[in-house]
């Protein structure tokens, strides 16, 4: 349920160049359909929130060179809530900057945080726990993380250890966090996996603007000074220059690290709707729709013979013919292809 | 050694898109430069005769719809050169027709007679062996062969035996032809190339103007009569429209059947030359220059990773990277991108 108070905040300010050949510097992940969905990443995010933010309350943090194709992307949002970082400092200080920019405008605010490149499954679960999650958040000084039921043992993810003996009075799918552990190694995560209390942080946070304010001024004094000295300027034809100016000089820090690990009132909305942060082909391969072969086939003409298990990727408009693979990539992209073994994508850094 | 009577016909009629993508009906095999010297097959094949024929005096028989391209292409040679055939009907036909066109400007006319589509590496043995067979069918009424040393036992090619013990008086590397042999099965192939009187036949034909046109008159009278008829129009505005009226009546015969295996003064010259014709994705990563790993790279910016016995050909200004991948072909034009085994490149066809 929409209320007047309900902000999200995208976090848009990737670069991530994992899925090059399609993704790049001047495109990152965020703004692809790389599911082939007919919406980009970012146009998918704001989608699966519609029903919970109106539009004039939702904001776009990203970097100053993604500022034409966040507005070509999401022309639905107001200009002035596209926020622009000079330069990159990770989630604390966009997360700092973005917080008073809203807690300026309406001291009630309630507020979503999400990355931009996720996806999400179950759509419909997902709103439910977001829903339930700021319903909690509006009522109380909470600091509320979603936290994914792991399905597999995942070194490349933080996780939740959740004290499930002690839900809140308010909302019994919420429960106290009992601390966040950092990325384990494959013994932990299988350790961790086998008890169902630990859960992968995803990286979406929900709070009222008064509450991530007032963490920021306790655990993060300096940055939270900076921005409330600039609140002044927001909305004048100085805050540009002015931002830009003290970006530079911020910490680059997460939010995780800047304010989760040290707060006292954090809790976790366990969620189970088939939520993945893309960060692999892999991953892409598993969220895509397969043939019976287990192939993802994106494109407008591919055609696969005695080929398995691959992930076939190509956005523009190219006959794809591919025999005989099983586990690879082949990616097209803007005069670029690539053919990479899925088992080695780490490598794909090293090609571009 | 050029003299004024020697003369070249590329028979340039292939329509193949065995190496589709690469090749299509729009732009066959030999208008392509597949090999990535920088000079199309029909191009190399000219270069290749350079030496030992006026430019004046190079026939191309093509079909209609590769006249632009091969103007385009071989721009040295005389337009009115150029001839144009309205249908497919193999070789016999092309070679009567060209035979009589050399015949009325030229009785005393000598000729190689060529596929526009093969590739010759040594080029230096090839024109001593041209150079020879033309001095001897320039002084005999001999058709001569040139007939490729084996180098595997290829079911894909017809057989020349030759006669070694009789070779002629005058040229001592030419040999009497004891027979012509079908395309063998393996057992058969294997058999003849363990004897040395057995030859690929490479379809490059050596004979004067008057042994060819005597040899039609004998064993096509047909069409020979019906060429020779038309021969009052060649080089006028009605050449063209009478040709095709005559072309769809001409049977589909190759010269083999026509008249190689009927005519009795028929000589072979071995060869050993590096020839190919180039019939296989095989044949052309064997025939293109590789890597240390076996791979045939073509296109301006190919990069391998663990790669092997691949060949890789992009003529578009592409970036390519390929990881992990052991006998395969990745082919990509226009538009089209094809990754196929090797061992499955007779599939092609089914792809396109």
């Amino acid at each position: 349920m929409q209320t007047k108070n309900n902000h999200l905040v995208i976090m848009a300010g990737g670069v991530g160049s994992r899925f090059w050949p399609m993704s790049n510097e001047d495109r990152p992940k965020q703004f692809l359909d790389i599911l082939g969905k007919g919406r980009t990443l970012i146009q998918l995010t704001l989608d699966r929130f519609a029903e919970l933010i109106p539009i004039e309350n939702v904001w776009v943090v990203t970097g100053e060179r993604y500022a034409d194709i966040t507005r070509e992307q999401l022309p639905e949002i107001p200009e002035s809530n596209i926020l622009l970082e000079p330069c990159r400092r990770n989630t604390a200080p966009c997360i700092c900057y973005v917080s008073w920019k809203i807690k300026k405008l309406n001291p009630m605010a309630n507020i979503v945080v999400t990355p931009a490149d996720h996806y999400v499954e179950d759509i419909k679960s997902f709103k439910e726990a977001v829903g339930e999650a700021m319903e909690f958040t509006a009522e109380t000084d909470a600091i509320v993380t979603l936290g994914v039921k792991p399905t597999h043992p995942e070194t490349g993810y933080g996780y939740i250890k959740a004290d499930l003996a002690f839900s809140s009075s308010r909302k019994k799918h919420v429960f106290r966090v009992d601390g966040f552990k950092e990325k384990p190694d494959l013994k932990t995560a299988e350790a961790y996996i086998s008890e169902p209390n630990y859960l992968w942080n995803s990286g979406i946070f929900v709070w009222s603007v008064s509450t991530i304010v007032n963490a920021f001024r306790v655990y993060q004094p300096t940055m939270s000074k900076g921005f409330e000295a600039l609140a002044k300027v927001f909305g004048t034809a100085e805050e540009r220059k002015a931002i830009n100016a003290f970006y530079e000089k911020c910490e680059s820090i997460s939010v995780d690290y800047a304010i989760m690990e040290n707060a006292e009132e954090v809790f976790v909305r366990p969620i189970d709707v088939g939520w993945s942060d893309l960060g692999t082909w892999g991953s892409l391969l598993k969220q895509s729709p397969h043939d019976d072969h287990g192939n993802a086939l994106i494109g407008k003409d591919v055609a696969v013979f005695d080929t398995q298990n691959c992930i076939i990727h190509t956005t523009e408009n190219k006959r794809v013919v591919v025999q005989g693979l099983d586990g690879y990539i082949v990616a097209e992209k803007d005069g670029v292809l690539m053919i990479c073994k899925l088992s080695e994508e780490q490598r794909i850094k090293l090609f571009h």
